[in-house]
């Protein structure tokens, strides 16, 4: 991997639950603007080289930045108890200027859906899965070297859901694990999905290689342990946006159904309410595979 | 007490951490406006009649309304766990339109200093000590009847812990404890309460009844047990606007000085990245006291 084209700016560094919060900037040249994001470090990790500690990448869903999750998310307590670091990134460019790409919450801004875009003007600059899975931790791991980058997992909520699946499935052996809190398993064939792919995609052809449900029947890497959770009460769930039993079905069409679990949890619903009450679940997920529990 | 003046409209019910998190307006004949509030129920206590649960209430700081400490605070997890419910109120009137009403942060709207003001035309709606300790909890009592209106304990943060910590002395037996994070604790010396004491109240000689380092010099009850947290990096108590010190020099001169335990805490500001970090020990400090620990 290159060197990484940018530096990180420090604009907080904050106390919480023994660790230690920075919220920093960086210029992204895969994005072609600056960004924001919020990386936790457990106690003792902050400004010390060793012992590296592992990483869990917490994706978040439309409208949302790198604040939602380590504000409201409760992530940091559990990350604080296992000895865990937990990278909050954003979930689109921000400041492009395409007509129309501040104009609906569940496109443009804050709703990149972690794919490279093919379609213009989106292809020039909306590249949030290189971002996530190259630049932003080629230089994350080697500015922070406390960070052990043989050691990563991911997880995600709702369209941040579909990115810590699809993006699993895209590259294998780079994550360790990865879990979803009320995940878009099946954009291909719900609106919100829809309207991303038909708006990033240049080809319908392309779709598939975004979609979970298509990605792990194509999946051909070692056994499964997906951990996903839902709120029975999710307006999206009920409303179609997320298609779980789609995931389901592919799964055991591809003969990995017992390396799927879902939870689905009785009255949450989409918030972080059912995020935070859920949090201890997906962390300790992460952990067991990251190898702190 | 008198039957209460109002009725609560529910517009969520949401499932937290087991429990279960009501939003709900009500037209408060004391504020004379509508007011939102939240209220986490522990899990088995909304819709029960009995076995009734203990209250903690939660008062918030300067610029919050009730969803920051539901949201951000980590209470109800703790809260959960001790089987405890947790009112969230506003921190002010929102819709007088007295002049100047929403022009600052530390004034007016979100400001409202947990106090009856005497000034006009604060003085006509402005009472945030009324509607805390006598209309509010009458009504959501008799409403919710699982709610132990003998087993109450306050807790509150900045602004809300001069709030918590005056109400409880203003009002002796009404709470079985009170504690605070990073409270404003003599507000007559500090800027804050220098503002508001001047813009609420008609006369000088009214600031100490309301000022909580003057109430523990003159409060003749039975031994308290006060806890106090505040960050070591916390830019208010950096700024002056704390003062916690006053307020120790205060208890001592009182002879209370065993009754008063702060916890300074290194690294931690005045977010709820620390209120979130400390809200265990907070909520375990009402849980002793409330007979559930």
């Amino acid at each position: 991997m290159a060197t990484p084209a940018f530096q990180f700016t420090t604009k907080a560094t904050i106390a919480t639950f023994g660790g230690t919060l920075l919220k920093l900037t960086h210029e992204s040249a895969v994005l072609g603007c600056p960004m924001a994001i919020n990386v936790f470090f457990p106690p003792g990790a902050f400004g010390r080289s060793t012992p590296k500690v592992p990483v869990l990448w917490y994706l978040a869903g439309l409208t949302c930045s790198g604040d939602n999750g380590a504000e409201k998310g409760f992530f940091n307590y559990w990350a604080a108890k296992y000895g865990i670091a937990v990278v909050y990134p954003d979930t689109s460019p921000r400041s492009s200027n395409h007509p129309g790409e501040h104009d609906a919450y569940d496109f443009g801004s804050a709703a990149g859906f972690y794919l490279d875009a093919t379609k213009e003007p989106w292809a020039q600059n909306y590249k949030m899965e290189t971002y996530i899975t190259s630049e932003l931790p080629a230089a994350l791991y080697s500015y922070f070297i406390v960070l052990d980058n043989s050691r990563v997992s991911l997880m995600g909520h709702s369209m941040g859901g579909h990115g810590a699946l699809t993006l699993f499935f895209k590259h294998p052996g780079k994550y360790k694990s990865t879990s979803a809190f009320a995940p878009i398993v099946n954009p291909s064939k719900c609106p919100w999905g829809q309207k991303a792919f038909s708006g990033y995609l240049a080809s319908k052809q392309e779709w598939a290689k975004h979609d979970a449900t298509e990605l792990i029947k194509a999946y051909s890497g070692a056994d499964l342990d997906i951990f996903i959770s839902c709120g029975l009460s999710d307006e999206n769930l009920i409303g179609g946006q997320l298609l779980i039993d789609n995931f389901v079905a592919a799964a055991k069409e591809a003969g990995r159904d017992r390396q799927v679990t879902v939870k689905y949890a009785p009255d949450y619903d989409h918030s972080y309410y059912y995020v935070s009450s859920l949090a201890q679940e997906h962390v300790e997920h992460a952990a067991k595979h990251l190898g702190v529990l």
